[in-house]
């Protein structure tokens, strides 16, 4: 291995060889050097020979320096290679339709709406990563899965080009979120959905802070981060968030790892994330919002490639403020785009009924749009009558041939529930997407075999009180059908195995 | 890649290359099917080319039938094997010294003590394992990482020749468990324990149920799945634990995955799991036991394949019923001695002061060991006077060099709070081995640039009512010093406002 390092270290590009792509070899120019494929272990990534010829080259810490931390190693990788090497860019732009064509505007800049007032979008300079095929990216970020190579070990920065891909490593602040797992619902599928084989739940809510907000927050506190670093006319202060659940948590959890030094007496601009339930004191603003979004979309195709690239035909995803709906087509639609894959699977909104405008909007034939006066739902992260992204979603729903769904209070109680007896520890929110899946497989809309993935956006320890009031059947109003109510015996074992006994055989 | 597929399926053994070991190309014998490197994506497995050729090659089900689960297919590729094809093994023998040295039982009798009443281990057939070197092992265990291939996506699966050898696919219960997050504590080390730049903490708890004890349980309740399909003189009728708090919720989620018929009126073996607490209803019992350390050891080894196969100086575990740190010890040893990696980190035990039999044996130079009565402690797992695996662990902190040490409720609480400001979630537990880490900063026995892994054993949502108690200031005895209580503020934007000058902007 050692002569391998010495003669690609003499070449200007390193001789990356992704896995299944022979016809590349030799053809690609430098990438970041966590492509462990050729990157032999305990010797220097290649472009810190480069750099410095200094470093121990077996001292076990893959070249870093006693004293450096991986955040410090990636800096000085960064800075080896020539600034924005690949091109690769990305900047705010109008979403949908737009009177000016050339409207665009920086990531870096603080701005909030496009020229016209409507939702911002990202759009990335596709041409430039498409200069690499499909197989490379597939490659390349298989390769980084669940490493601690900063900063790609995380799930979001392991696909760093296709989120901010102009921001410095030594900027992102990264809980190596993400990577969560696809769980195969082999007793749901089989036994309540009349023998599907090929049911999936992907758990984003396994995570850090107990909700996929990692995933968003990730980037967004990165990107203000990073913006500190820049000549602001004001400085930033803070990030802030009107929100009671999933949003603040993360936010606080991410905001933990940035110092914010004490400010002099001029108001700091406080950043500010979108809320995700009306009304707030704080306006939801757009460019926090799309830069969450971004962040998001990375659950999307993390799904393609723990399937090994290939494309489920149905993803159902809750929906309240509808952003997560748009990031999973943006995932989707860029994997599809740079030819990673070559479809797109049918996306599923799925609303409780209780706060449920898009769903009306869809019945109506996308005629009418009304907000609405959301009433309250166990799924209260989706609580919300007027949503920020509608046009988003509309618009992910249209381009995929989907479909969007509801689901009573009663419905997805039963539905999370139904989950948890089958080995699952859903959150009602994931019980809306449930339920809808139960309507979707009666109505035969989601066939037998059709590969289909439930989105789940919390853990279910965020929601133990409504557990233990449904199975207690104390929720008024509700048959609690699935409860399994605990059971009450003495502390010793003979009592244990009365009720053991009476609960497992068949008296004859 | 149609091409390679052919001349590869004509071959009795697949020419599997290993990504960093060219010296082995071509001559691996046949391995399970999901080494990605060199089976091409969307071609049947070559030993499903092998056991059928009317598997539609392309439909996009990695060579699954339509209607055909990853676990039927699981059954499918293996059942093209012939038997025990490389004769891994694994069975019960005695802990520690035994008076016949030939003492042994199969994995699959129903055996809890060894003959002289003392514990059992679980030996793997190295002589097996060793004909593949490290470098094989370690490209395998990387090669299906986080992935849907039946079982392999979990962690504690992909490591299935390590943990239960001879169990079919078909037999095992897994929720994708392990692959969790190997936390960079970046601002923890930096600010608060003298600028350590390697600092991390393996978060088990970040899990399907909460808890480290997924990983264990998978492993128990395939291996009762197993033997139904035994003939056993008395029926398994059910699952059981006594435990209030993790080994339930884990116990519950795994056994939720199997269907126990009625039985007929005869009393059902009732197949108890360890308890974790004393005193309890049902003895703890050693096969059980020993059957969740051969899962839990798998994130010592996923933590060495996080790092690339570098191995950590120090792993500080907290510990109760002492299992966890044997666990450790089994899976670092097991790399070692299979040469995957080359040394071995040294391992500290870090016990509440409340219950803490272990470092009273410790500090007594392992003279004198006395249970103690447990007192009440915030890190309620670990709250037990009498440890089952006690010589267990005295054996794994001798062979290490390791170190046993204490935490008050005070030092742990503060230590978890500390954490949590600092940008985690941690539970009480966490927080023991926290306090530890910070003691043995002081003293100098770890130092600044030590690689050190700190073992997190609960998701932090479990123990929400500790931390508000703590950032309220309601906890008697205790001075509470990184307390943040929460601010009161009237809902409307100005005095959101008010509220944040006053606590970002310093008045000149």
């Amino acid at each position: 291995m050692a002569a391998a390092v010495a003669s690609s270290s003499a070449l200007p590009f390193a001789s990356l060889q992704p896995n299944s792509s022979a016809g590349l070899k030799n053809a690609i120019p430098l990438s970041p050097p966590t492509f462990r494929a050729t990157c032999p272990r305990r010797i220097p990534p290649l472009s810190c020979v480069a750099a410095s010829t200094s470093i121990e080259e077996d001292n076990g810490r893959r070249g870093r320096y006693a004293d450096e931390s991986i955040r410090e190693e990636a800096a000085r990788r960064d800075h080896a290679l020539p600034a924005n090497f690949h091109g690769f860019s990305a900047w705010y732009v109008p979403f949908g339709p737009s009177s000016d064509p050339n409207e665009r505007y920086s990531l870096d800049d603080v701005v909030y709406r496009s020229s016209s007032g409507g939702l911002l979008d990202v759009r990335h300079d596709f041409s430039a990563l498409a200069k690499f095929p499909g197989s490379y990216w597939r490659d390349l970020f298989d390769s980084r899965v669940g490493r601690t190579t900063w900063p790609y070990g995380s799930g979001v920065w392991s696909k760093k080009e296709f989120v901010l891909p102009e921001i410095d490593a030594d900027h992102i602040v990264s809980l190596f979120e993400g990577n969560s797992n696809l769980f195969w619902a082999e007793r749901l599928g089989r036994e309540h959905l009349g023998g599907m084989p090929d049911l999936w739940v992907k758990h984003c809510g396994i995570s850090h802070t107990g909700s996929f907000k990692d995933l968003g927050m990730t980037v967004l506190v990165s990107q203000v981060n990073r913006l500190r670093s820049k000549p602001l006319s004001r400085p930033i202060g803070g990030v802030g968030c009107a929100s009671t659940g999933d949003t603040s948590a993360a936010l606080s959890a991410y905001c933990a790892r940035l110092i914010f030094p004490p400010l002099s007496s001029c108001l700091p601009t406080v950043f500010h994330s979108h809320n995700s339930s009306n009304p707030s004191p704080m306006e939801p603003q757009s460019s926090p919002l799309i830069q969450t979004l971004m962040g998001q979309k990375t659950a999307a195709i993390e799904i393609l490639q723990q399937f090994d690239w290939e494309v489920p035909d149905w993803v159902i995803v809750p929906g309240g403020n509808l952003g997560n709906i748009y990031a999973f087509y943006k995932g989707f639609s860029m994997c599809k785009e740079l030819g990673l894959v070559d479809q797109m699977p049918r996306l599923v909104c799925a609303q409780a009924a209780n706060a449920n405008p898009l769903y009306l909007h869809y019945k109506s034939g996308w005629t009418d749009f009304k907000p609405v006066t959301a009433a309250e739902t166990f799924a209260s992260a989706i609580q919300i009558g007027d949503p920020v992204s509608i046009d988003r979603a509309v618009y992910a729903i249209q381009k995929t041939d989907g479909i969007v769904e509801e689901a009573t209070e009663e419905e997805l109680m039963d539905a999370m529930s139904l989950a948890d007896r089958t080995g699952m520890f859903a959150c009602p929110h994931t019980g809306v997407a449930l339920a809808a899946l139960f309507k979707l497989r009666e109505s035969g809309v989601i066939g037998t075999n059709d590969r289909t993935v439930v989105v789940s956006t919390a853990h279910g320890l965020k929601f133990t009180q409504s557990k233990v009031d449904y199975h207690a059947n104390e929720i008024a109003d509700m048959v609690c059908r699935f409860a399994n109510p605990p059971v009450k015996v003495k502390a010793d074992f003979g009592s244990v195995m009365d009720v053991l006994r009476k609960k497992l055989v068949v008296k004859k």
